[in-house]
């Protein structure tokens, strides 16, 4: 059941529902060619967000967390694509170095570390866990709410690998975004395989670069299909040289703000969508959701107060904020017992492996949900409803709008790919 | 949860199965081994007995039907794994020429195609049904039990190529086991791929071939886990040069049959199982569980009666027996609400994709339960009950319980692809 889908019954989305499940035999055949000349990213979430007249993701994770919100039912679907992940990557492994983020305190990310722990081993590795702060000396073991525990052990540097005490991995897997920047200890691993590669990192990655592959991404598949692709991307610009601080830059801003909300308001013209154009100004790197700004007219930024300034001018990790991006803001339209809900989908490898709605119960649905105070509420998922069911009412079956989601889901992991070959540092230039 | 297993609770198949669990990694790196060196066959089924001391597989299924009985929770890991086979087979896979045995009369086996295609479709392909049946001039549409319908069209063979009207396949799946033999429109199909090859068709194949192969890699597999190879396989000769009208062969079956019993009382005795040991006669070829005969002593061939000769000297199809495999008889000790089970494992590609039990009412232990008035249990597989849950004590648990199995099924499987190597008539000669 897709819970209370209030707008999306009719008009557009459902067009496009229809059209992703009549194409699917087609669909599906482009993205296995695709994944023939790109490498799928080791695994990803997406967040997704249907306007009803939409569809577009907004963020693209490549150090998902939250795989304890996925229902128990879907971990077969990620044991099982994990397998195809090593079996492609290295099928010799044997042992993989798991790398957590810092902030391990978190119960509910100690539960997504039991949770890959839990894949990776059905997947047939020894898995260990190896961490980037210099303040654990010893191997640290953590209770989890569910009475099992975790161990945490220091990384040790042997020349050019990554070890731990009595544990030398082929592959070394990162649940870590890197947003400090990248830690010398992960620096030349020549030897060893390093997922997903460092230049994923926050420190290096740009959200600019990742929606302008995605832009690309679905004009082929709009294409292939035959529709606009607008339905499927929100529009972005990057904005560089700002100064927070000084207001440096805040015309350039401005004047973005301005050209997107004219743009999509044309486009709401041309689908007679009776609704206020907004955009989302957020910082080009770093994740979290830190620093994200909802604005509906340029003139707003004029007053933009000390406080606001201060809050997009820095990360939480006290770096200042120089470049933005610009985005169409895309509203959610769905509800969970009226709290305003956001679509999530889990990929390992070039398969969708599960998914949830993030709901917030106090915010609004032109704004960002990944914020503290939200839940989870898992996609009905278990039913094999990711498998679409021709036949029946767009809108009306869960299976169908799943497969949609999964389906912008794996376009948007596809863009990851391209972003991440273009920024490649390593990659030999054939141009 | 698994249903009343009455004697599983105590004895070696808890220890197999705890043996099994602890070393989870190093049997999933084993496989994963394997199948660097071999091609895992397109799908499969296994038909396994647990007899409390030991777990054996007795039937492997190269051309699988009863994909109707996996549930819906289990299709998802269906269409991946079809995914993974045909990106590694052939990834510009278009068009699917699915070929159903000729009784596609019978309704459950007409949803069980049904199936098929769907999972097919989903993987991305267009999927349509050609039949070997030449009284079909037309495309017929068959009206299915969930009013659904199918289309069975004949097949168009031109030149190297095999196609229906207006469809060009690059792969043609058999799902005929080729009982009767290679039909010559199959044959020289160069151009495309067919799967399984055609000497997967019991006109070729020997059980007695896949059980050598079986023992093998029981025995690879027994050193891995330091434990009696005997414990999963079950002793299996081929008898040759038998004409049951004439009597001739009879006293070479007799003495296999009790060399068979022999050791198996040596083995009973070994363990201080007090059963009395049975062998199963079967023919060396041959599906359906047509012909099977389960013989406590070689005495009882001497009585052996005109009616069991002539069920045993002929096929459905009328072809005679001249050649057996007389196999160590392993008892199914599984009940569901009294009824005799055993479970079946379904494959695809190299991963497990579902099971079930098949449960006969009229049945005793030690028969074989694939004959008319079987019916099916799913395996509580939904609840991700494939998934070990380490820490559970032996027996108690059925993703415990149901892991062995498929570990049990891979090893039958990985048979089957060492088998089909062997008898490849293609294949290079490297000896």
């Amino acid at each position: 059941m897709v819970p209370h889908l209030i707008t999306a019954l009719t008009g557009p989305i459902n067009e496009l529902e229809q059209r992703v499940l009549e194409s699917m035999p087609a669909i599906e055949r482009w993205f296995r060619l695709e994944w023939m000349e790109h490498t799928p990213p080791f695994y990803s979430s997406v967040d997704l967000r249907n306007a009803g007249f939409k569809l577009a993701p907004v963020d693209t994770n490549l150090f998902p967390g939250g795989f304890n919100n996925l229902t128990p039912e879907m971990l077969p679907l990620a044991v099982q694509a994990a397998m195809a992940a090593i079996e492609k990557i290295c099928p010799e492994a044997k042992n993989l170095l798991l790398i957590p983020e810092q902030h391990f305190r978190n119960s509910f990310y100690q539960m997504n570390l039991a949770t890959l722990v839990r894949i990776f081993t059905m997947a047939g590795l020894n898995v260990r866990l190896g961490t980037l702060d210099e303040s654990i000396k010893e191997p640290t073991t953590i209770a989890l709410p569910d009475a099992s525990t975790l161990t945490l052990e220091p990384l040790v540097r042997q020349r050019s690998r990554l070890m731990l005490k009595d544990f030398d991995p082929c592959t070394i897997l990162l649940n870590n975004d890197l947003s400090a920047g990248t830690p010398d200890v992960l620096t030349h691993l020549h030897e060893q395989y390093l997922l997903p590669p460092l230049h994923a990192g926050w420190g290096v990655r740009r959200k600019s670069q990742h929606f302008r592959a995605y832009e690309e991404v679905a004009k082929k598949f709009a294409k292939l299909l035959g529709m606009d692709p607008w339905l499927i991307y929100p529009q972005s610009v990057a904005v560089d040289g700002l100064d927070f601080d000084t207001g440096q830059g805040l015309d350039a801003l401005q004047a973005q703000v301005d050209a997107v909300l004219t743009k999509t308001r044309r486009k709401y013209k041309e689908y007679g969508i009776q609704e206020k154009p907004f955009v989302v100004v957020k910082p080009d790197s770093g994740s979290y959701g830190m620093g994200i700004m909802t604005v509906r007219d340029a003139k707003d930024l004029d007053d933009l107060g000390r406080r606001a300034r201060n809050k997009m001018g820095a990360l939480q990790d006290g770096r200042s904020v120089s470049q933005v991006l610009v985005q169409e803001g895309v509203a959610t339209h769905e509800r969970i017992h009226e709290a305003v809900a956001e679509p999530v989908v889990y990929m390992m490898d070039r398969y969708v492996v599960g998914g949830f709605y993030r709901v917030h119960a106090e915010r609004a649905e032109d704004e960002n949900l990944n914020a503290p105070g939200s839940s989870y509420v898992p996609l009905a998922f278990a039913h094999s409803s990711h498998l679409p069911a021709p036949g029946e009412k767009p809108g009306a079956s869960a299976p169908n709008r799943f497969y949609m989601y999964g389906v912008i889901g794996r376009l948007a992991m596809l863009a990851a790919s391209y972003e991440l070959e273009a920024t490649d540092p390593d990659a030999e230039d054939y141009a």
